[in-house]
């Protein structure tokens, strides 16, 4: 692809390092820019920025947010004592979204993944094992998806938590196998975790 | 969709305005920005605002440039009395891909539409008139889009400039390059039929 400009041809190439985002498309999103007030691209960019830069986890459970405790663990209505383990914060967004869960999450960011150089130590694992380990979690939900990683990443945490005094159960596979969460029907997903089965029943039939 | 954080709701809020990017996408995107150094975003982020300030159109064809003239104006290889009428700037890097044209282009920056609300005078017309009128222009070639719009936008250039003495063309409308007959649309068929072109001139750019 030639451009005309310098200017063009930086903005086009930045947009195309997003995921998914093809040389076309970018070329398309910037000239749609073009064509709108230069307000619209000034506030795209200091969003981005703004995000960026003062970017905050919730110190408990690694969920993104604006305060040191974000507003799922600071509701003193939630279960305090049950914990749902997802990858990402579009796993929380999912979940929230069926109004049926109330307990809180803890949010790994991320599968273990050795092809993807993802090890343990590069996710929110030793939190919740001590977080289990410290007695004030009743109950583990595994809610990560349902691939090869996913597997391995409960199996994992699974091993290091399984004598503590703990509930460790799964998700309802009423989520096809291979789907991702943030996929799923509000049904589909609200359903399985209400009707979540003791972790030892699920590896039972995989 | 709801958001632990004001400041990542802004940002996929901001994202999602482009076109073709819903609010899952620019999730998507925006926490994919996240897990990437700071510096991508600054990138992009600054990339983006320049192009939007510093954007600048040759004076001459209304080409994307970083100079007062554009590169293709500029080439006195290029035959200056030949203009290629087009749409928009991806025409124009669409055309220069083949490498087979020669002359110059005028980008109009639009079609006419009154559904959308343009009209001629939103777009590059009266320079166009004007330079075919000053007596510079040779020959002219439309390659709008075949569609209403594109056909309207013809006509309303046609008629202005048809008392000039100047060759008005526009490009070869026919079955593309590699594509079976009896699955190309039956007005493409019909035209690449009546349009024929003898033998001899179609095997000598093959
Ligand atoms: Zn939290
Ligand atoms: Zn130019």
């Amino acid at each position: 692809m030639e451009f005309s400009s310098k200017l063009l041809e930086k903005a086009v190439n930045e947009m195309a390092q997003l995921p998914g985002i093809g040389k076309r498309t970018a070329l398309r999103l910037v000239l749609h820019l073009l064509k709108q007030p230069k307000e619209q691209t000034q506030l795209l960019a200091s969003a981005l920025t703004q995000l960026r830069e003062d970017i905050r986890f919730c110190s408990r459970c690694h969920n993104i947010s604006d305060e040191e405790i974000c507003y799922i663990c600071s509701n003193p209505a939630r279960e305090q004592s049950v914990v749902c383990v997802v990858e990402d914060i579009r796993d929380v967004m999912a979940l929230e979204n069926t109004g049926l869960y109330k307990g809180l999450y803890h949010v790994l960011g991320g599968k273990i993944s050795p092809i993807d150089g993802v090890g343990p130590s590069q996710l929110n694992i030793p939190s919740l094992v001590e977080k289990v380990k410290s007695g004030a979690v009743k109950e583990i939900i595994f809610a990560l998806s349902s691939t090869m990683e996913g597997d391995t990443t409960n199996f994992y945490i699974y091993r290091q938590i399984k004598d503590s005094d703990v509930i460790v159960s799964a998700i309802a596979r009423g989520i096809a196998i291979g789907d991702e969460l943030e996929y799923a029907d509000e049904v589909t997903l609200g359903r399985s975790i209400l009707h979540r089965i003791p972790f030892e029943n699920a590896i039972k039939n995989s």
